[in-house]
């Protein structure tokens, strides 16, 4: 993979965007090898009238880097209202996997990057719980077990947070990590933390959505990967994906089959993000 | 195709069920040429105990015919207290279809009868739209326009009562109807209406679901055939499916995209109850 | 949906064209709704290095019309080296469709297009044998019986292209037609044929793509919508889908459920083709 | 899961199978909790005109164990000319995994023994690289680093053989292991090796099928996990899969894309052949 820049913008369309931010690459050399561009509906049909996109550009086809592309880029930024970043995709993102006890979406996650298929470094692992720390160290990652019971959240928080604070962690993925963050995590870490829900949502939100899933007799069972907002399961959804059960399917196998789903759609929205391919605005997004 | 008796039966499970009516229809000469079974967890796993079967005897390795059938297995029904059935193959179910203005569902089910993909008869069609009238009759299938307006909501259910009874349908299929069927029709006709929800229920049930899915920003779209109770949208389920949307597809796109899991749904549902494929347990379904 | 111009471009790649033609399209006010651009990577490594765009212009926005916008925009197109067109998306394409005894990809696309779910014309059908006559002509197209047998090919395919050429079609759409196009009509309709074949392509190509995949036992049947060339199916592939199968599906029951992958890839390749989203390099298609 | 055994029939159709069978384990006290049946059309239909049957029985129902039950059968077996098994599920199967450099099969695989996700015992892993050995050996199981280069094939496959023998291994499953296995062990261990092939065969057998599907520009990609036969990629499918791919997809990402694919595919077909659901008859398979 060629270095690039990622450059993702959000702003209110208009005639114009696409033309400028071209002619401001290409004014200095930069090719742009890979292009996104979506226009939501205007106001008046009922969308939002925002504009989004993102572009890489070849690092080695600029005359500068990352902070000199800001200062000259910020001017445009300005005049068109974007919210917009640049990052170098050599920079690996500093992400921190928390679990429980389930084993399935942490040693995929863990295996894929190892194996480099997906680029990211993780600084650590927090677990309330210690069972699965073999396999986390045989990775040469440290884990941090902190306990959680419900009179000491408070404490098992803090503690997580400073964990969090002291690794510089760009985001946090909760690979079936069970416990419902704190208000103050959700906001300060906004659009930062990702979550796998096993189910397909909003249907069976909350507890055991594969006993939900069995009591309804649907005929497929899903997972849903999304950001982490205050209300539980609400946020925005980043992938979802589903897998075909039948009659046959006890709990205990569309609880196994479920894994191979969440395990793929958590990988899926991870690879997303790390990409900068993710575009929130409101509770939706774009995935470029 | 050739003709088979289709014996579907549902009792609690015990040992010995399969054995007595593998005896019963050999000792006859009968040629068993399909055959599913499933047996529930019992009830101290959290299952309701029950077993269910289906066989297709070929017709005409029987020496016999479905009234002497019914009579000699009759001491084996109540024996193990069976819910149970038979049916012949070539003995075509008649079902009455109902819609509204859309013509996807409609038009998709007529050509697979008129193409003798799926083999039914179809006695009548009945909407509150004149819309689809040169469309099904030139099938050749009477067309009944019936009003609805919310003022003459008893007279208009009181007329498609007493043409459903005219016609002897078997079964009913509201295809894309929109309209909720008064608790009377859904008791008088319990597991004998097939309704197409243009959702992945129990999510975005009621009306217009696929606003509700815009809104809440799902990656995926469904749609699901289930019976026809009292409660909307909330009978048992005889199948799903779904198809991935992104951020590019407006609400007209994911109407659109909708119609054609709608109709392949509708289609696999009906095909399986016109084959005595699905038993019905509580408010769920056995789908052989 | 709101008219506008579909501009499609291919070229090699190099720094600046969006940048130019995003300049070109707002100095004369135009409003780009839609826009998808793909780099193939560079000849060193492996790609063909060419550049592919598509962009949808509110009509409205624009101060000129299609002939206008050719004039002016030629001096680009030059420049860049570029293969190039743009389209109304107000102007229905003409679409001549051909069919043989099965009904099923034939009346799917009719009713696509007699319920506006797609936007094209019809001028007529053509077809070997006289079945499917009245299904047309309900739709108030024209039908054309064209008898073929291993004697009259010449005959048979010179009639057919006097139709195609009487009509002045854009594309044909080879709806389960069975019939070897000749190398005249292939070469002369270019990327203009689209055929569906039961298969998915390069497996099982030629004739009973369902007998030879069931004599290899696959778990899976397919469908491939492509551009016809004169090697039997081995053009462009726009799109493809698959179906599970078991041990359980006959041969009929395999041809039956491969009926609605055909109808479902073949109508979705229709609507990329007539959207004007497929671009042909080579033997491949960029589908945007 | 409750213990069972697992008795699997294959044999010319006739009357009465199913009753005999069925009699037979009642008359004991047999609880049948599972029950698959298949009848292949008759001859004169194109079939094969044989039968399928799988039953799981209550162990703990049956007043006798295997071998009682065994010699009990063999009249039975013997009248209908039945090719039978019967296993004990609480016996795990023994099963030899082989991989080269590529980790994402075997880790898959590992982490599911692991888990207790997939039950059987690995009492050693084969590769002809050493690069795995730590993963594997953190699993605790043995590793054996047999090299291969054209020079040394006879040596090679002598030691992989013997190996085999040692661990009396029940199957082998090549966890992409890139050799081609000699025609000698493909005999000796005929029905009882697992490949995973990283195409949707039997398009592009052999070598680099990625490379090969981008040369044919297909948008979907698969994999196939099948028995191991002398002629290659050519055995009994036991299970395909499919993922959507696009003009985007580099050979990079078409390559990691498929990874997915085949470690899903490979599991599944691993865990039906664990659990004695793959029945072989010819060159295809019947899976329950």
């Amino acid at each position: 993979m060629e270095q690039v820049y990622r450059l993702t913008i959000s702003c209110p369309d208009r005639v114009g965007i696409v033309a400028k931010v071209g002619e401001f690459v290409s004014s200095h050399g930069g090719w742009i090898i890979e292009a996104n561009h979506y226009a939501d509906t205007s106001v008046e049909l009922g969308g939002s009238g925002w504009f989004f996109m993102r572009h890489c550009i070849k690092a080695n086809s600029l005359p500068f880097g990352l902070a000199e592309f800001r200062e000259k880029f910020a001017a445009i930024a300005e005049e068109f209202g974007m919210d917009w970043q640049i990052n170098d995709s050599a920079q690996a993102k500093k992400i921190i996997l928390m679990a429980s006890k389930e084993s399935h979406c942490l040693s995929d996650l863990l295996h894929r990057v190892h194996s480099k298929e997906l680029f990211c470094e993780i600084p650590c692992v927090i677990s309330n719980h210690d069972d699965l720390r073999s396999m986390v160290e045989w990775h040469g990652i440290p884990f941090f077990h902190v306990p959680v019971d419900k009179n000491n959240k408070q404490e098992h928080f803090d503690r997580v947070n400073s964990i969090i604070a002291e690794h510089k962690a760009d985001s946090i993925v909760l690979a079936r990590y069970m416990q419902i963050l704190p208000a103050e995590i959700c906001q300060q870490y906004a659009g930062q933390v990702i979550n796998i829900h096993h189910s397909f949502l909003p249907s069976f939100a909350g507890a055991k959505p594969y006993h939900q899933a069995a009591e309804r007799g649907v005929k497929l069972i899903g997972a849903t990967c999304h950001y982490v907002t205050e209300e539980l399961d609400a946020g925005p959804i980043i992938d979802q994906d589903v897998m075909r059960i039948s009659h046959r399917d006890s709990i205990e196998d569309t609880v196994r089959l479920g894994k191979d789903v969440e395990k793929q759609v958590l990988a899926r929205g991870v690879r997303s993000h790390v990409e900068d391919r993710v575009l929130l605005h409101g509770n939706k997004t774009i995935v470029f």
